[in-house]
């Protein structure tokens, strides 16, 4: 199958008003499409991406890009989600976690507040996820598509997605929620979000937020970054990457504190790219528009079909969930598949392996 | 049953010098025993403890005292070891994490260094698991015990027990591993290990190690705390325990990022008891001992039957270890047994729902 070349394209947002009722400036947010919106519209698949994903979820940006977008397994040509037969369309969230990106357009306390023509930082209003599909509607109304066939997300997505079917439930027709925290997040996961970014907040650079004409908080922003990879992480690929090797085959792990293993040292080479294009601030408001996700009073209004793929070794959100979240919907009349995506590899499994469940995903798409 | 009322007691330990070959000056362990030791010293039991444990596993220290020793519910006249039939012995670990609880006597970084009349700090040499099992060995045959009938313990205590085991296959009989890490730390824990340290190490205050003379780490360590208790966590307590509550009725956590859930502002409250009596270097030295804990090639050496109590629901040692430890132990011909622990209480259902299996751990004592 030909590689997909894939370009950003930004939209313009206009007077928007949050669902808590804050006015935001007028903003760009970005999104990709794959394949050709059919004459009737009725081809339309939105992808949401995860916690610290973006809008790229298949192809790559150049021939020559080292990885492709994260879902790059499941959709394309001839794959789960096949872009010769559907009209793909994936937006930047708000306040993205990556917004330092050059490729994210994407609005949040980095942004510019035209009041003062300072960064907003902390002034920044608290947006919920309600808010990024609101606009993810004006997007794909902007295409003329007025009911997507599916809406699929790993993760953070699994949220936009079902938010979205309790928010529009005339307007979506299948949602797949992979790796999910289910219909709401519960205290764990509130105080589990909660332990991502007090390493932030414990940064003195942070400076509760307004950080943007000083010194970034790269060492707690990385302290979180390597916390979220650990639990996002499963024992079998480490395994094989790292074993128990030393980080330096001369410094002993045994002989000093600082001395590391490889693992220790991988861990936080990667933290260290990550932050770069990570916005601390941003990250702090995503975990808090994830801690307010909670459907559990507007399970009933989903008309959705839906399919809950979660992963059997996820410790972020193990399948428990999905299991709790498919009888809460069963409860109210919702048709609910669920499959469990098979591995080693912990929450990550929800992007590399959930081709397994290609055929599951081509038959829920079609039923 | 009449509760056990428990003292802490005290062994010098002297000459001590670690496998690695560092001499430590004299120093004293806490220790606790339960039950009487019989004449012919066949009938005692050591008890190891977990990563931020101590030798109370049983018993209180006062009637009024709030809550009893960590296996209160396992260890005790009547219980699944019965104090009326073995002689219980736990000892304080070395750079025990809570070394500023009065009650715990131990040796580390917080202790002084005779040659300078100084704590030592960073210059306290790193000590393995392998020097923890070798001074409870010198506190069991100061009692004239050498040969114990089961060591048993939770988490980082079943790490002792396998130690113990590996090293001094003679002098060990049976050992009951709860929810433990199995027989070496993985890369993905030794990753995990290390999120534990990184919010200490980024506290200005803890200055590598030399801060006993100035401000201590307290949010460094605070965030540590936290950070484990999450992930030691289970979903299931905490849905009935906070549900989604606010901290605060008037502090909406949708209007400030500083507005919490009340799961929140309990995992923070219970930091801030926590470290008045942990130390953070403790905590850091103790990391490291775990993280150089790997038996693959000494498996061969334990001629100790073997109880494996995983948990369900871990997250941080999901039961997929024992099994894999399981299957490598009898490969080199190891008697082993293994029955999961049901529940939704995560890690601390090692604790908490030990007694599901005492008729298991009564009839292995009894093999």
């Amino acid at each position: 199958m030909p590689q997909l070349i894939k370009e950003k394209k930004s939209f313009l947002v206009e007077g928007f008003i949050s669902v808590d009722g804050h006015a935001l400036p007028n903003f760009k947010i970005g999104y990709e499409t794959y394949g050709e919106l059919a004459a009737d519209t009725d081809n339309a698949i939105l992808i949401c991406h995860y916690f610290s994903g973006t809008s790229h979820c298949s192809g790559k940006y150049h021939p020559d890009s080292e990885t492709p977008g994260y879902w790059d397994n499941f959709i394309g040509p001839g794959k789960a989600i096949d872009t010769t037969k559907y009209f793909v369309i994936a937006v930047d969230s708000l306040t993205n976690v990556c917004a330092n990106d050059p490729l994210v357009k994407t609005v949040g306390p980095h942004a510019i507040d035209p009041s003062t023509g300072e960064p907003f930082g902390d002034s920044f209003p608290i947006l919920r996820v309600d808010d990024w599909v609101a606009v993810q509607k004006r997007v794909i109304e902007s295409f003329g598509v007025a009911t997507l066939k599916a809406i699929a997300g790993p993760s953070g997505g699994s949220v936009q997605a079902a938010t979205w079917a309790a928010n529009y439930p005339d307007s979506v027709e299948r949602i797949i929620m992979a790796i999910s925290p289910g219909h709401y997040m519960n205290p764990w996961i509130l105080a589990m979000l909660k332990s991502w970014i007090v390493p932030i907040k414990l940064d003195a650079n942070w400076n509760h937020g307004n950080y943007y004409n000083g010194p970034l908080p790269i060492d707690g922003l990385r302290c979180s970054i390597e916390l979220i990879q650990v639990m996002g992480m499963g024992f079998g690929n480490l395994e094989s990457l790292y074993d128990r090797r030393w980080a330096d085959n001369s410094e002993d792990p045994a002989q000093s504190i600082d001395n590391e293993f490889e693992v220790e040292k991988a861990f936080h080479e990667q933290s260290g790219i990550k932050a770069q294009i990570f916005d601390a601030n941003c990250l702090i408001y995503t975990v808090k528009a994830f801690q307010l996700y909670d459907l559990r009073n507007k399970l009933e209004n989903i008309k959705a079909k839906v399919l809950l793929l979660p992963a059997s070794s996820d410790m972020i959100f193990p399948p428990s969930l999905s299991y709790t979240t498919k009888e809460a919907m069963e409860s109210v009349g919702i048709d609910v598949e669920l499959y469990e995506i098979e591995g080693t590899g912990g929450h990550y499994d929800g992007l590399s392996e959930i081709h397994q469940h290609q055929d599951k995903v081509v038959a829920f798409l079609g039923k």
